[in-house]
């Protein structure tokens, strides 16, 4: 758009978002040009800044400035219990809820073989030697409901019960809030087969 | 999502596009920091280039590095012909064509009161008194033909009709390619009033 080799660059920049196609990175060029510059340099210096800064927490893998997060680091929580979750947005919904004060191991994805991502890229390895090394004495798996998600609790399931350990899952169920009608069978499905 | 300032700072800057929601912030900001570092670096030069070098061109508006853009510099154009588009998305897409020879006024915006977009911010005075320079022989109104793009090209049809000038408007009909059952019936019911 434009004779602007400036604006071209930044609309095939913004291209490289997942999600964003030719139209929306056009018309993201367009308002942070012509309506909103200080966004743009407020975004140019978060991805600066966060593309240097940020790194993986050596022990649990979500992102963090430090060597450690904040939350390995933290001596109240409860090193015995052990979540697995896909990514840092996972983790954070769980965090939310207040209901968990144990440690995490964030896989920062989902296995799925046709991206190149395997047990290896998960870090799978040092999640087993983790599991084992005593001081854990739950490990629950936390990743998403989907058909990788449940793919990739299979495969730390059949790896931990290799090294005699016994996963948790989450618990599957009807939603809080949410009217039987409007809900999937395979979900009342397992909350018949699951109740308490 | 995460311990880390610096990823909380990107997920609210990328907040700021158009169209994108706290869980696409999430989504890009994951994307980048775990996939493509090299990809933040690059948006975050491009924006930092184009917030700092893009401008407007002093006769049609539109964005570029210098102060008059390329086409409104280029000798090969006719200059006796003006086309009013919205955009410089829109007016690429007349570019694309290659069917127009003529220079453009790029509105930047199409009129909107709500959003504080006047006849002053769009730049219609300046709009007026170029159609009036006497270099100039038909002024063609490009504008989309949505509500506001409509109304747009009216409030100019007005000013351009004051000042003795009776400027033209892109054909309205039925799109290349397509099958009447399928086009709304307005845009059949002007193709037919516009028959030639």
């Amino acid at each position: 758009m434009s004779d602007s080799n400036a604006v071209e660059a930044l609309v095939q920049a913004l291209k490289r978002l997942p999600g964003v196609g030719i139209r929306s990175a056009q018309r993201m060029a367009f308002h942070l040009l012509q309506h909103d510059r200080a966004g743009a340099q407020v975004l140019a210096t978060a991805l600066q800044a966060a593309a240097t800064e940020v790194q993986h927490c050596e022990r649990c893998h979500t992102f963090t400035e430090h060597a450690i997060c904040a939350i390995c680091s933290d001596p109240r929580r409860d090193s015995g219990l052990l979540c697995v979750v896909e990514t840092p947005a996972d983790q954070s919904a769980m965090e939310r809820t207040g209901a968990y004060r144990g440690l995490y191991f964030v896989l920062m994805g989902k296995l799925s073989p046709l991206d190149g991502l395997g047990p290896a890229e998960l870090g799978l390895n040092k999640l087993f030697d983790r599991a084992a090394d005593g001081l854990v004495r739950e490990v629950i798996l936390a990743t998403n409901f989907t058909a990788e998600g449940e793919a990739t609790a299979h495969v730390i399931s059949e790896g931990l019960r290799q090294r005699g350990i016994k996963p948790t899952r989450l618990a599957r169920g009807v939603p809080v809030g949410s009217e039987l009608e409007y809900v999937d069978l395979g979900t009342i499905a397992h909350a018949l087969v699951d109740r308490r």
